[in-house]
């Protein structure tokens, strides 16, 4: 849990999680430690995390989850060896959601980067990140976000459209080099695309 | 006054108070604590903070106050829940100020983000932020920011053309949330439009 | 001179002096304290500042002066008022000089920050940058210099075309806030006209 | 091996090592003293790094070697004088080298940053960074970098397209200052013909 108080301080420290938006969790068994909503991620301490119980009840720590729990959930039964997921708001990811929400899936290939997510071993890889329509009812949402997780199933994250990323790993580290491999891979294409396009 | 000291400070980390420029105020009854004017704002504390009667007098404190205190002063009556204002200057709200100059506001939808303002709860919202021409007359700019505030009962913030935003708060936490919220969205919307546009 | 460190530092962690580029001085008398050639910026003491006389010779601290020394004795000479000068390469300050080296000087106006400089009181002022070819014959350029400093008696700063900027003040402190206004200047008018242009 | 290392975080600071990706080196003797593959380069300290002999074997140290060591061998055996290399993963050396991969060579001129690189002397100096199509077969990899070097015995540094570059220097100062240099320049020059382009 300190791994990834300190994942989400470096977050903020970039920008990534602007006005207390994002969340973060890790998986310890059947329950979930996930910061609660409304906090500013700068700051943030393993006290400042709600332990969630497989019924999504919050059963330690203090405030409210947030809405987006049942997502983080949802990835949990979906990834089976995922530890840890991480969910920014950044200007790329908001843009490059965008781009391609009528796609339906933001296409990466040809970037050494690639290499940076798990199970990647060369840049000749077309990494498929599926985009959805954002909603605020998240109970749809969830089942939307385990339709597009098993029709990706070598996907690596998730963007809900003008809103975020959604992206996991065996441990906070790896989460950690998935984020940082996504982010930079969607800076770089829409700079280019907004070049060429 | 030392969480606003701190949000000026963090305002000045990332470049959004140029030369020294920007100001801070929080409200306690009827006076206001507001920055003296011409502060490098990286290095604020509290006894940079000058306290200003109804009549707009400084009762007490060092330095002179800034010209823009009647801004400060209108957007305390025109909105009585708000308890702290926040001044900058960056590089996107000057942009799409300059971008919306003409039409009278920037809008802003579809965005996740815009729930970082308080009272909106989906992304399918449309915040206009009203954009006034800058002046140096601040008695009449001061007027037009009161009409401003009257047309747009829901606005979170003000632009003031090619000069910068002031936006506020129940608290210095809540003002400081929708400054990082509209920033972001400014940014976006300036990157996505200079592409489009 | 400790103001002065503070600055070249300050100017370092934003990325205006890479590669040990830039030079800093100050004057005291007829003596100028400068900054050694080829030093990081980023560490930079006191102990590092040359000291060099009305003739141009170093008179005491270790390493060598830059070969940009004469432009600062050339711009201390125009501008008796003035006590410190900052030189830095930006990415902003190249672009923008490459784009108006034809036209021999950058324009600015309309925007609030140009009352960053001193003595302008509206942003209803016309702001006009000379802007230099640059040239390696350092007393060729000190002449050029001092003529773009007469033909432009109001101007806060000297761009020599895809080097960096010249900027001054009565103090460090003034200098660095004429620093901030024109460098957040340059950075808004090209990524503006980059869209229109 | 602290400079490296320092180097390394500073890197990391800008954001240059994304998803731990990048390595690093210094040269003493016949030995190459080179960071182990898959840690963070903000955290990295002297234990991080792996001592190779002459044959590429990995003689004391934890962790592997990374399979770029070889590249690192051809790089110090085509400059004798090299000390150190940096290689890095940026957003504009990303872009410039998929913009310039046809092309052969990315093309700098007419920059004072020039003269960061050691044996420049004036901003009238073209260099030629050579652009190689990346692949995983670091065996031919080695001999194209080889032959790139050889083809271009000024150069400063080298890109695998939409990889990264490497660049060196006769201490691991030099070796920095070559990469502030030429990622300063690529991101002017990739911004400039993103407008004109």
């Amino acid at each position: 849990m300190d791994a990834l108080c300190a994942a989400a301080r470096w977050c903020a420290a970039r920008g990534w999680v602007p006005a207390t938006s994002g969340n973060f969790s890790v998986r310890a068994g059947a329950h979930i430690h996930i910061t609660a909503t409304g906090l500013d991620k700068g700051a943030l301490t393993p006290e400042d995390l709600l332990e969630i119980d497989s019924e999504g009840r919050a059963i330690a720590g203090r405030g409210r989850p947030s809405a987006e729990t049942s997502l983080h959930a949802v990835i949990y039964r979906e990834r089976p060896q995922a530890r840890a997921i991480l969910h920014v708001h950044t200007v790329w990811n908001t843009l490059i959601s965008a781009r391609y929400e009528a796609a339906g899936h933001v296409p990466l290939e040809g970037y050494e980067l690639l290499k940076g997510l798990a199970g990647v071993t060369t840049h000749e890889h077309t990494e498929r990140v599926p985009v959805l329509k954002n909603a605020q009812d998240y109970a749809t949402l969830a089942d939307e976000v385990k339709s597009a997780l098993d029709a990706h199933a070598e996907a690596h994250g998730v963007l809900l459209s003008r809103h975020g990323l959604y992206t996991w790993g065996q441990s906070v580290a790896e989460a950690r080099r998935h984020l940082e491999a996504l982010e930079f891979l969607f800076e770089v294409e829409e700079r280019r695309l907004s070049v060429r396009g």
